[in-house]
């Protein structure tokens, strides 16, 4: 895996839902609003939306956007790649935020975010147990804000679910107006 | 003019140039790396890219990225619309910063942006004779990061000049690799 997750550049990637790819549903879940459609695999991080797919959800790796810089030497400090062997659980996690929280200020977004929700301190919690990759889509014009790709030991899976019950009881969770819980699982070749 | 600049949702535009639209190229110049191909008309402002044109530059009316609640009322309070009926002269400037610059921290671009540079403040000493409209455009993977548009009175033109230049003097424009100076006068239909 040679992507790098809030870099300097910008690549796009698909996750396209259907009969391939190397990974499994093992479970869906609607969280907050309307869910997706049932598929057998996943192919992740694909160059471009397959034809034919059950559903395709797009985006772009890009730079952060909340991020300080002494975050960011505390991130990189301890670092949680994908593709590790033992990684063999996945959760796709596409979610949409409210037209309350754009309209609100950069300042006000970050507070909300960090300050009152401990978003970045949560997610350090759980580093390097669990990997996790973000995808930027509003400006694209699909269904989602943001698309959060983990991996992590399916022995760890108690932990994956106590960081995520802990994000969505935060104040930035009350701006979240759409999520969808994927758990996947590495496909037997 | 119904657009809303750097409002909660996304609207995707295009700027077509070619022999069609309703402003006339002035003046072009190449400011910083390679120009763009020269043309007579522009459409400003398209749902689209036309097929056909000379080139297409398109990218999406955002929520804003740097600027504070503080910022945002201050803004807010000294409207400066597009469509005046005076602001016969606009300008198109297509810029793309350089990878130094997207792989800095949101803090560490936020402070050059305004505490070091006053981007914010330079534009606000111009308003509201000098409107101005952002598009960012880094993430859908075209030649710029963002392309601003800007309308006025032909009389103001010293004005947005001296805007320019003291835009062009700040920390913030050492990040900036590639800039195109376009100027255009509304068509007589």
């Amino acid at each position: 895996m040679t992507l790098q997750e809030g870099g300097a550049g910008v690549r796009h990637v698909s996750f396209n839902a259907g009969n391939r790819g190397g990974w499994q549903l093992s479970e869906m879940r609607a969280v907050t609003g309307p869910g997706l459609a049932p598929f057998a695999r996943l192919e992740a991080f694909a160059a471009e939306a397959a034809p034919g797919a059950v559903w395709s959800l797009s985006g772009v790796s890009s730079h952060k956007r909340y991020t300080t810089r002494g975050e960011a030497a505390m991130m990189d400090a301890r670092p949680a790649p994908l593709g590790r062997a033992g990684a063999r659980a996945a959760a796709l996690i596409p979610i949409r935020k409210s037209p309350a929280w754009w309209s609100l200020a950069q300042d006000d977004r970050r507070a909300i975010f960090q300050e009152s929700s401990g978003h970045i301190s949560i997610g350090m919690d759980y580093v390097p147990r669990v990997a996790r990759f973000l995808i930027h889509c509003r400006d694209g014009g699909g269904p989602f804000d943001f698309l959060t790709w983990f991996e992590y030991d399916p022995a760890d899976t108690p932990a994956f679910d106590a960081m995520l019950a802990r994000l969505r009881a935060t104040e930035e969770w009350l701006y979240v107006d759409r999520e969808v819980d994927l758990r996947l699982v590495r496909a037997e070749a």
